[in-house]
C-alpha cells in the first residue's frame, strides 16, 4: 500500500445495492465489515448508501459519491441473472463500453468446463467488464469483482465480498489509522454531558462520541475518543479522565 | 391509518446517524427492522443513507430524501451529549427554529425528579424540538422522538427505535402491501437465469429477485417474485413454476 499524500486522510463510501435488503428479507451483513476492515487498514468511511436494482438509482449514487470520497465499494448486483445489474449500471456511470471480457472469460471458462456446465448467457454475464476496469480475484467461486477508477465492484454474497475486499486491499491508497480510546463509565449520558461537551471543544480536532449502555439494568455510558495522532489522542483521553475523576464521575 | 390516494404506493427512506456505524464500533440493527416494519405495513423502503456526525451531511441527506420519498425515517444522535445534534439538524433542514419545548419537559421533568435526577443542560437538550414537530412517545426512557412533516427522528438504541417506531405508526399513510412468493431450486443461478430473464419480460410490472444459496455445499438459487397485486403474483408464479418444471429446473 501507498500512503497517502495531501492531509494523509483517506475517505471511502459504500453503495449496498439490492432490493432484497430494502424489503427486510436479506439482513445486511457487508456494511459492518467493511467498515472494520476500512479502519483497521487506514480508510475513512464517511457515508454509506442502500439502493433498488434500479440502473438510474445506482448510477446516481455511484456519481455522486465517486467524487466526493477517495473509493467508492459497491456490494451485490454482479450476478447472472437479469437483476444483477452493477456492471452495466457503473459502465453508464463511467460512460463506458461494456463487453464480456476476455480475462473474465479466461478465469470463468476452465471454471464452467471442469464441472461440464454449459456457459449459459446468464454465466457469460459474470464476464461483462466495463472497459478498463481492472479485475479483483475471487478466490470462491471465480466470477470476479472489478476496480473501474475508484469505485470497486464486489460480490454480495459476505463470504465472496470479503475475499474480493481482501484480494483489492493491497491496490488501495492508504492513510493514517483512526485510532481510539475507550472510557467506560457507570454514570448515564445526562450526567456527564456537560464535562464531556466541554472537553471537546478543547479538543476540536479529537471527536468524541458518547454511548448509552446498560449494566446490570441501570443505565451507563461509553465514551469514545478517536484521532488520527496518537500523541493528542492520549493526550485528550488523559485530561478527560482527570475531569471526569474530579468531578466524581469516574 | 389511512390508505395512499394515487396509486396506493407509499415510499420511505431511512437515514442512520452516527460516526459509530460508520467506524464499526456499532453494528446497525434499525435498518433491518424498519425494513421488515414497513413491509408488514405496506410502506416501500427505498433508500438508506448511513451519515456521520456531520450537520452540513445530516441536512444535506434530509433535504435530498424528504422530497424524494413519503417518509423518511431517522435513528440516532438524539440523546443529552454534544454529538447528538439530529434535533438541530432537522430544524436547519426545515429551517425551523428550535428550543426546550415545553411538552417535552413536561414528559422528563418528573422522570427525573422521581428518579432525583438534576436537570442538567444536557437532559434538557433531550427536549429541544423543532417548532411545529409532533412528538412521538418512548415508553422505554421518556426522551421522546418526534415527527417534522414527513420526517419521523427516532432514537438510536434499538429497542427504544422500536417502541417509538411502534407508536408513530398508527399517524402513517399506508399503501398496499406488498406480497412475495418465493421458489426454492436445487440448481445454481447461471442454470436458470435464461427462463426467469424471460418470465421476468413478460411481467413487467412483478419485480423478480434470484437469490444465490448453499445447501450440503451445492449452490442453489431462492427466486423472489413481489407484487402489490395478488392476483398477478399468483399468476406469474404459476406461469413461472410452469416454465422451470417444463425445462426440468422445479
Amino acid at each position: 500500500m501507498t500512503t497517502a499524500a495531501d492531509n494523509g486522510v483517506v475517505t471511502a463510501a459504500v453503495i449496498v445495492i439490492g432490493d432484497e435488503i430494502l424489503s427486510g428479507r436479506t439482513k445486511d451483513k457487508n456494511i459492518g465489515y467493511i467498515a472494520d476492515h476500512c479502519t483497521a487498514i487506514g480508510i475513512q468511511l464517511r457515508e454509506v448508501r442502500i439502493v433498488s436494482d434500479i440502473e438510474d438509482d445506482i448510477v446516481d449514487a455511484v456519481n455522486a459519491l465517486r467524487k466526493r470520497y477517495d473509493y467508492v465499494f459497491t456490494t451485490g448486483g454482479i450476478g447472472p441473472t437479469h437483476d444483477d445489474i452493477t456492471a452495466d449500471s457503473i459502465a453508464k456511470a463511467f460512460d463506458k463500453s461494456i463487453d464480456v471480457d476476455p480475462r473474465a472469460m479466461a478465469l470463468l471458462q476452465p471454471y464452467y468446463e471442469r464441472r461440464g456446465l454449459e456457459i449459459t448467457p446468464g454465466r457469460l454475464r459474470m464476464a461483462r467488464i466495463p472497459d478498463g476496469a481492472d479485475l479483483i480475484e475471487n478466490s470462491i467461486s471465480v466470477a470476479p469483482g472489478f476496480m473501474t477508477e475508484n469505485v470497486i465492484t464486489l460480490a454480495g454474497i459476505p463470504n465472496v465480498m470479503q475475499v474480493m475486499l481482501d484480494a483489492v486491499t493491497p491496490r488501495l491508497r492508504t492513510g493514517k489509522k483512526m485510532q481510539s480510546v475507550s472510557i467506560d463509565l457507570n454514570s448515564p449520558e445526562g450526567a456527564i454531558a456537560g464535562v464531556f461537551g466541554e472537553h471537546q471543544k478543547a479538543y476540536p480536532t479529537v471527536p468524541m462520541g458518547s454511548y448509552p449502555t446498560f449494566r446490570d439494568n441501570k443505565p451507563c455510558t461509553q465514551l469514545v475518543l478517536r484521532s488520527t495522532d496518537p500523541d493528542m489522542l492520549a493526550e485528550a483521553a488523559a485530561g478527560l479522565k482527570a475531569k471526569l475523576t474530579a468531578a466524581g464521575l469516574l
